[in-house]
């Protein structure tokens, strides 16, 4: 819970967990939609910051995962933010077509209204699924 | 990665880790502003929904932290959204003041421009801690 000195370069300031990871949250930069949440390893947030286009880590598959790779949905970013004690990042980005691999625009689709209640679905797909990629693998 | 059925009841969708925990994302609700992001248990999203008043899990504390508790800079919850597969929640809120223990609206102040150079703070303390915390302990 130590505030980051905004001295320390970037990729260092960053706290990373045990696994290596941190969280970072994508918003589109004009709109202010928040888009996704999803995990970045020190080696993602360089390649982001250099290339300028996002580039999260597959906990499922354990590897870099360009966002849009399989589906073209790409995030070009914007800024890169840290918050005060550096465990959690901000993204701000410009979102391609959708963000969500069910064809939403965003992963925040499901609105709880108490907590024994059924979800309630907030928003429509945009884009189907099945053209975004392919028939199998909804995946990235 | 299994999208969550929205029929499932709130609390039961939610994919806490092993630890207990889910990220939570604060947005205000009129401006968009991402103003942090912290940690919830079962029992702090289901006393959240509840009350309407966001209660976080303190993982340095380990336990229920009502946001602005010290300081007076509690957050009323607007709306409380799941993702695509149920691991991060949004929290769209009505910030009191501040929501940054430094003082700030949002802890997401410091901006990386590249890898390897210093932080950019990018806002500046809309109140002093030691009002809203006291001399010494800045830590709700």
């Amino acid at each position: 819970m130590t505030d980051v000195d905004p001295a320390t370069p970037a990729l260092d300031a960053i706290r990373f967990t045990a696994e290596g990871l941190v969280p970072a949250i994508a918003q589109q930069h004009d709109t202010g939609e928040v888009l996704m949440m999803a995990w970045m390893t020190r080696e993602t947030v360089d390649e982001t910051l250099r290339t300028g286009r996002v580039c999260y880590f597959s906990r499922s598959r354990g590897r870099p995962w360009r966002k849009g790779e399989t589906s073209g949905q790409v995030q070009t970013l914007k800024a890169l933010r840290l918050d005060c004690d550096g465990d959690a990042l901000l993204l701000l980005v410009d979102q391609v077509g959708v963000a969500c691999h069910t064809g939403r625009r965003s992963c925040f689709y499901l609105q709880a209204e108490t907590p024994d209640a059924a979800l309630t679905v907030i928003a429509a797909p945009e884009a189907d699924p099945e053209t975004l990629y392919g028939p199998k693998d909804a995946s990235s």
